[in-house]
């Protein structure tokens, strides 16, 4: 589906699938057993599977080890960014061998497992069915990478928007993680809960925070707040990123003198933002703090050269940042040969 | 296991496995079924998997759907490129925010399937058991992708070299790929059959010789050689690029205005070769040859901006090149978000 700002909650608030105009992408991600259902039947004639493989990647950071699991991609119209200029982006996409995008961007959106060897956290949880069809295959892609939700002892959530919190409940308030524990930043907790704030907000803001609440609802009784940065799992530090919401954090992943820090939304587009990292988007409660915030961390990546993993860096998330000029630029990891 | 050309052939006369000295990367990829036999036994108590995940990646060209296929990976010893500079390789390591290397210079072997919607076409078929346990994981990669050997039309080979056709028969002379018809050059064909020539070169090269002799022995009443550029399956053009072997092989993808080279071993080191094309790798035929012939295609592709898939380039081997001062930069293609 597109996202656009109108439409978002439209989204938000009951399953959009058949509506949204995307069939090409239904079959996007096929599951496991979905793949070996092709031997035989439609592969040995050779039509075209039309069907991606399992988004899934694993690495390790020192004795961590990370599943990247993607929950599918969407669409995002310019008017999401106010400083959205065509010409630009299109010299960058170009400049990069991209396919330059149509009249909307695509963007993915991805989620992370961490196994410390003793638990296994999930950072975010995807759209579930608020996206439409080319979203809400983080199940899927759990199920590919041998992942029970009933193994998954806490949920670390980078900040309580649509596309990063509706993972983790249904919409009849059921904890699709039946074991594990809600850790989430205070201030985005209150945030969000503050009926006050959300009265001077915008609908589409309401609606946001209706939604989280209701996804968070079922977790009440094994919730985390996370009131100062600093280790809240071992090897996993949190990392206050304020500005795109008032509780976004980062998570500080250290093991055996490796680092990866995962940032959830400091960067959405990542052809665009690094080459622009004053292109703020519409969804930042505050976009001034979201884009020192942004400034900071490219900044501070690139000195330490500590690699980066991303809510909506392209699939699996993973790189590094270099300075270019008084900009940036990203530089995907290659593939880990050896876990 | 450490390739070095002492050691080649003794691993390719016979499987090395137990001997190679590398235990971990024994569980490198795991099968699908792997994955899934996890579910509820190791990963519910957390343990690490310390298995990648299946190295399988879909994308298309115009309407050819490719599946990249990892055959693992090996370590590379700097006596295999006589222009090797430790220092070189460290600060261009460094740049590309690369661990740096140890001793050894590790490389993957990537294969190719291309569904042209009609046919499965195979391009090369990686080193089975004769490069030791991080290698030879096409079969259990072709089935993570749901293709079945008994469902490939056609098998294209880059050029007969033990890591890209020791997967097409048994060590007992039977091809395991019952249907398919196996397409070669003729000046590689030619060449690798040749007494004569081979009465002239190392005992190395003999070995080589006799090793892809006896690995196309099975498909000898289902050859096609290759003796002209142009194409040879629909949408799939042969290109000579010779000098790593006489008839090394490219072969171009041309579909709905899409096109992606697939170039073989022109480049052998994803992090060196770009910036340095003048260094070359002991196993070409002719080196000079093989130079120029890297150059011409860095610059060729750099100007046209056709993407290109390598055998060694980075898992999946999907990329562009940019021409950089003198010489060339790798981009990686982003993670296709839809087929």
């Amino acid at each position: 589906m597109t996202l656009t700002r109108r439409n978002l909650l439209r989204g938000s608030l009951k399953a959009v699938g058949a509506a949204a105009g995307v069939t090409a992408g239904a079959g996007l991600l096929s599951s496991v057993a979905g793949e070996r259902s092709l031997i035989g039947s439609s592969f040995a004639a050779a039509p075209s599977a039309a069907v991606q493989t399992a988004g899934v990647y694993r690495f390790t950071v020192g004795t961590l080890e990370v599943t990247a699991l993607l929950d599918g991609y969407f669409d995002a119209d310019p008017s999401l960014v106010p400083e959205f200029d065509r010409q630009v982006v299109d010299q960058l996409y170009q400049a990069q061998f991209r396919d330059l995008p149509g009249e909307k961007v695509r963007i993915g959106v991805n989620c992370f497992v961490i196994n410390t060897g003793d638990k296994l956290v999930l950072v975010d949880s995807g759209t579930a069915d608020k996206y439409g069809p080319t979203m809400g295959r983080l199940p899927e892609n759990l199920r590919a990478a041998g992942i029970a939700p009933e193994s998954i002892d806490a949920i670390l959530i980078t900040h309580m928007h649509i596309d990063h919190i509706s993972g983790i409940s249904s919409i009849d308030g059921k904890a699709l993680f039946p074991n594990a524990e809600l850790i989430v930043h205070k201030a985005d907790w209150d945030y969000w809960h503050d009926d006050g704030a959300m009265a001077k907000v915008s609908k589409t803001m309401q609606d946001i925070s209706l939604h989280s609440r209701a996804m968070a609802l079922p977790y009440k009784k094994r919730l985390t707040l996370i009131e100062k940065d600093g280790e809240i799992l071992p090897g996993i530090e949190a990392m206050a990123l304020p500005g795109h919401t008032p509780g976004h954090t980062g998570f500080l992943l250290r093991s055996a003198g490796q680092e990866v820090l995962i940032w959830g939304d400091v960067i959405h587009f990542t052809a665009l933002q690094f080459a622009r990292p004053d292109w703020r988007v519409v969804f930042d409660t505050d976009m001034d703090q979201a884009e020192q915030t942004r400034r900071r961390m490219l900044d501070r990546v690139a000195a330490d050269r500590v690699a980066v993993l991303g809510s909506h860096l392209d699939f699996p998330g993973l790189g590094h940042v270099a300075r270019e000029g008084d900009n940036f630029r990203y530089i995907p990891s290659t593939w880990q040969y050896q876990v």
